[in-house]
């Protein structure tokens, strides 16, 4: 006997009985039920993809004749509902799944037809009047569905990242501009180079960074191709070729997004270098960040026994056990994201690597880090920015003390009496502890006035004072 | 003026506002500020780790005379709880954070000293009564008590995993055993090769995972060493030599393993080759099921356009267009948990060579990684084993067939024609599509007899079809 | 005593003997005692490019005053023939090394000084008339003239890439065309999926192969800026600005590449993120040509036991004891250049990370692991190209066997009888092994004029055959 | 007409004309043409090890009767001619190479099947008499052959690495010892925490690397087990059983190492977990190696801009503009060698998964890869011990003057006023300069003798000062 508040329902492979207030269905409890991998949540803007794909379908199934007007109004109005986030809680399968996403994608495909049966006065699971399969995923395959619903979300969580890169991007030029006439040393192999300064530092992170808010930007414009249309294998069998064209036309409305149809709509379904190749562009754009910390974390080190060139803003107490200790504990954050977006990177290269004939089968874990390393490094600038590089204070008396106690300076001689002379005046410098000039002073290489040009460590941030310029001295 | 229900806090970088139903403190809420990373909750094991270390922590403290009994008391009755799962929604700090550890760490000692004022009648925040730090953090650092609540939790989660893994071994067994008999045709380089049994297929998976299985039995000695009373860097500063003794002791009662002191705790404190070691031993079990996921998903391949040996129990419908389609998504969600494990092995060798000097602050994404594959691990290889290998089914006839009809069994001619004599009649039967035994009966290079002795596929599953044997016939 | 035909060097760390053979000086000798690491050789290419960036240098010190005629010309010569390629066995140094590729710097700056000495008929190693430090480094750093020379090389040696990509590409448009009749089974998740043809396969690898060759294509745009002229930091010290933008001419005229100076010689300087973009690119190709090679295995596997679409070429006899047995060797090496240029781009990665300050000292391991993957890559793409895919032979009889057996068609039968339907036929057709179509016949559920219309396998491959276009039928 | 000094070999592909001075055959010919990859030569170990085996089953053959003692003697013959390394010009075959190793055991058949009929004064190429495969690859397939040799070359190139990773062991115990008074501050994250001595950090590095030297060594075990005998697939076909017993003893006299018949031959010969784990143990040893050389890059940081803490041997002028500068290279390319590692260990990865069946095609650059790990970590780990640690200086002063003005100390205060107060006191001492213990005098925070007991800085590198050790002050 049929208990209270449930229904039956069948697939080819047998029947499930639902609870009558779930609006998923029976391949979503299949899928809940093969795949209890992460205990994770379904991106949000997943969904929403999910949501703007089913109501583009209806439309453009309803303008082409096949579906009649108040079932797809009903598809359409229960997919607005999901894009406005209304049911998120019923959008439940893992989102490590094997099935290259036919458990999202059938459960978007219930969730909206037992909804739309509802707006109808119908009883959910009631598929002789609507149903997941043949009216919400009419024309469409999984395999062009779901590739979408995911391009648009990318495509949103991407201009979700961008303006917290321009923020952080500005922070940067702005900490150029406050330090450009700070003095500081310039180290290569974390040895003693010659003079540089804070700002210029500064300038060269914004530079790197200006270039990957561009790398990432342009990977929008081949997000915008859709493979909608191509079902199953690309062939576009059972959707009519005035749907393909009206159904992308409808996602551009819906989506605001400039989507066209893909060239080559075989291609575009079992292909994925379109996914690498953003993972690449934000893991390399986490591998410069990791740097800019490292160099960070490295300037604020101390405050007694390290650089202390700069003060990070003390965010927490930084240990439990040592009073007074403050950590570069926003820059180290920074690095472990870093970490997590190369090996997401990992392993997205090799869902793409496995992809087999038609279909990419690897999709759902591909999905899963790609939004995931989005997400993460979203949440992660935005304090980065706000709590660490706004806040960065530096110590200008700190940095001029190691610029005018480093024998680095002796490049600047370099020129004037050639490397071999430099290189014994630095040997000597070295060895006693004695300034660069006094020695070369008692050497009597070169005039007070040729060493005051020469050695004036502003002066050697910039080019000019090679052997050429000093000929006018 | 100050809100009803509200306690201030206060640490030397301010004051904070936290409500009194919270157990967590000031300096979890900066982490919780600090680091929205990823919206994760802590992994449960991990806050049981941490329960034990502080349980321990009180005990020990009170026996060498530095902590009252009540306040140990209260501390270990609270510690209970924490343990017990009781207080984990006030776990909330991000796994993934800045600090090496110290906002799980403060979380802890925070909610333990809470609810310890609790149990003593005391208001939350009492420090004077008893601190967070003072007293639940008395004798530790984050850079001990960290370390080990995350051993405690990866032998935990190790010994969850530990008998899925085995339990899918005893299926592989059984369908050894079930399929002895079975001739198939071995395929090397994709292409046909010589016969084998299908049961010797699921032999050799049977015996790869079990030395997975060893493997990752095995590192859970290295996990029993544990850093208590290291301290900040190991070398037991504030920490009394009988502490140090006492702790490890009261770990080992209290969470049941053999937990010993490090020999060296410098060593044990800086270093994470032992967590780098594990991940490899993961990535490596992964790494072997993904090849045999890759198998059954290509022995399971058709119905009628693929090999079709082997039926992989139907899960769900495979497709939302195509009627009928059941595809291999148990396997396919084995690939997918792998790409994961190799992804997050990277993330954590990336971790573990970013540690500097005397500690490695980058060890919450370690932790973060490490854990996740475990459980995903864990959780794939349950249903892979109950929902794939035990209701794999085999085509009988289909592989018989194979075998009758591949030009691979010239192979056991080789010994009595020599290689390339045997190759001109491979040739002749490759392009005219005629059986090997019928052109060799042509040329007549072995009697009846003796083709009958070796061309039965049967005996070329084993040793003896040799050239000498051949004499005895 | 010293030795006949020996010379000795000296540098600020002692003096070491030469043989006066040798153009290489104590430098190089010192560096390849510190780095016997690899035992390879420099890349030929990046010798070139040391070579033009000293040329330049000599030419634009000569032109702003710093540089004799005849010293200038001297070194002009010499660095001639260093990019013909006269002195190749002089440049010993591992490419492998510390130093942040001031061994290579060095090992050019010697040989070139040397051998222009002997140009000037002096004796090699006299420092006073032409120093390797003081003349023909004048005016550079390694840390501009290495990565400089490594961009002239990257570009020199992606320009001997992509015409091979592009004659690939080729490869595959032609077989897409000649296939392009060929009807097959699409295949997904390895299941049966619905018609398509070969050509439309093929068209796809094109299509993939047409991105990754644009996307490797439009790197070198990057490459063009140098930061000649940056020096020790990207500071410019040392460097007079009317060198910096001559030098910048002279390297554009010698190399033939547009060069530019780096808007920002700091960031040209330390940061290493063209070479990662570079990198992914590359592994983003050998991803989408690993998957293509594993689906030409899969294609060609058999021939009795596998799926025997296709014929690959035979290049090799494929066993030492399987006599006749032919392996698809040019499709598995793919796989393996793939998996090398994968683990390349990791390597890469970790060395651009650890940059630190003005100067990524990783670089010697990132410019050897570049340069691999693209010679790898230029080398492996050829031979695949000529000895595999230009010779694939279509089994057309096999594939068209395949459609007409296969349940997949069922899926066009979908939209005109409901999802559900469809599934009921086609689970009798798996389970009975009997044609769908005579199924739909006994069941009666469309016309012999529709079924005729429905289930021609060639409409099945393009969009079409959907509920609409039946009315008209 | 034929040349002369040209002989023509046949195989089922065709033929090919060869000069009379090559002992290799047509399918090394046929190799060469078809992978043209890297340029680079086979490993010497495998060449010895491919030697041994042909050595191993030509006894074994004749023990069982199946060769002739003259062949078996001259096949002896010329494969202990292979393991002395007299015919290395003649394997010419490239290490990346589609077929699994084929073409290096046809190279080994055919140098060896050339040699022995020159010893039996016949002509080379007269497989009437020797043949290549029928003779010298008897009971054998390149299947078991490769990998025994693979494994053979491992054991050799693992025990060249272990004496010198023990050297390097070495070194630091002696640097542990000969720095154990040596006070330093410790740091964690880069902050100053609380003392250390420079011993305890050498002993940790020398912990570590105790750990992976047993990782490593632990790894030949699993190495023992050979498939010979395993032929194609694993099952021994056209292997006599005895024979398996004998070649494998005979492979045991050969190679001095206790090989063993794999316990179950299918697994044996398509498992590659055991290449995984060697090179994870690699991997976990050069991530290791890589932090303990970033340490010692920061600690030589300077030498008046940074840590200057000690001093690594000068090896080499650090700059070719900065005259003086010396820079760490040692350390720098023990990085760069920890990220080739790393990588290798990502293909080798890759490799291992891409097994498929009876095999794993993909050996050949699992091979290569691995034997590139270990011989390039044999070759720098050598020099780093050599050239870099034991050379290593400690600037005594430098170290005790940054533990006198640090403010860490005050963590020993904590025990005894509360960390609440302790914090109190650093803050002051940080924001005013002050010393730590003038503050506490004027706060009267702890008597003299207290104080002087707490502050000593050595009795804080040692378990002790806590607050029950004060009672007994």
């Amino acid at each position: 006997m049929m208990k209270d508040n449930v229904r039956l329902e069948r697939d080819f492979l047998g029947e499930k009985e639902l609870s009558n207030d779930c609006y998923y269905g029976i391949q979503t409890l299949r899928a809940v039920e093969n795949f209890p991998i992460t205990g994770q949540k379904m991106d949000k803007e997943l969904i929403r993809g999910m949501g703007m794909v089913k109501k583009a379908a209806a439309k453009a199934n309803h303008r082409v004749g096949l579906l009649p007007a108040h079932i797809a109004e009903a598809i359409e109005k229960a997919s607005d509902e999901v894009i406005a986030g209304k049911w998120n809680e019923q959008f439940i399968v893992d989102p490590i799944q094997g099935g290259a996403g036919t458990s999202v994608n059938m459960n978007a495909n219930e969730v909206i037809a037992n909804r739309a049966l509802e707006i109808l006065g119908e009883d959910k699971g009631n598929i002789l009047i609507l149903s997941a399969n043949s009216h919400v995923n009419m024309s469409q395959s999984t395999n062009d569905a779901f590739p979408t619903a995911f391009k648009l979300a990318l495509l949103n969580r991407i201009n979700q990242l961008l303006p917290v890169m321009e923020a952080l991007h500005c922070a940067f030029l702005e900490k150029a501009s406050e330090f450009q006439g700070y003095l500081k040393m310039g180290r290569t192999h974390l040895q003693d180079a010659v003079p540089i300064r804070l700002g210029q530092e500064f300038g060269a992170y914004a530079a790197v960074l200006a270039r990957d808010i561009e790398r990432i930007r342009t990977t929008r414009t081949s997000l915008y191709e859709t493979n909608m249309g191509a079902t199953a294998v690309g062939t576009g069998l059972n959707a009519d070729p005035d749907y393909i064209r009206i159904v992308t036309q409808e996602l551009s409305d819906i989506s605001g997004f400039p989507m066209k149809t893909s060239a080559n709509l075989i291609d575009g379904t079992q292909n994925t270098d379109v996914y690498t190749t953003i993972s690449a562009a934000l893991k390399t754009c986490m591998t410069n960040l990791s740097k800019i910390s490292n160099d960070l974390r490295l300037m604020s080190s101390g405050p007694r026994t390290g650089l202390n060139e700069i003060l990070l803003p003390p965010r927490q107490p930084g240990s439990s056990i040592m009073p007074g200790k403050v950590n570069p504990v926003m820059a180290e954050v920074v690095n472990q994201v870093a970490f997590k977006v190369i090996g997401n990177d990992l392993t997205i290269t090799l869902a793409s690597e496995a992809g087999q004939f038609e279909l990419n089968v690897m999709e759902p874990v591909l999905v899963a880090s790609l939004l995931d390393s989005i997400n993460m490094m979203t949440n992660v600038l935005e304090v980065f920015n706000n709590y660490c590089i706004q806040g960065i204070e530096a110590h200008v008396e700190k940095m001029e003390e190691y610029v005018m106690n480093s024998v680095g300076v002796i490049t600047a001689i370099n020129p004037h009496v050639g490397y071999e002379a430099a290189a014994a005046i630095a040997k000597e410098a070295i060895k006693t502890g004695r300034p660069v000039r006094e020695i070369c002073e008692e050497r009597g290489v070169l005039s007070q006035k040729e060493l005051d040009f020469i050695l004036d460590p502003f002066e050697m941030t910039k080019p000019g004072i090679s052997g050429r310029k000093l000929k006018e001295v």
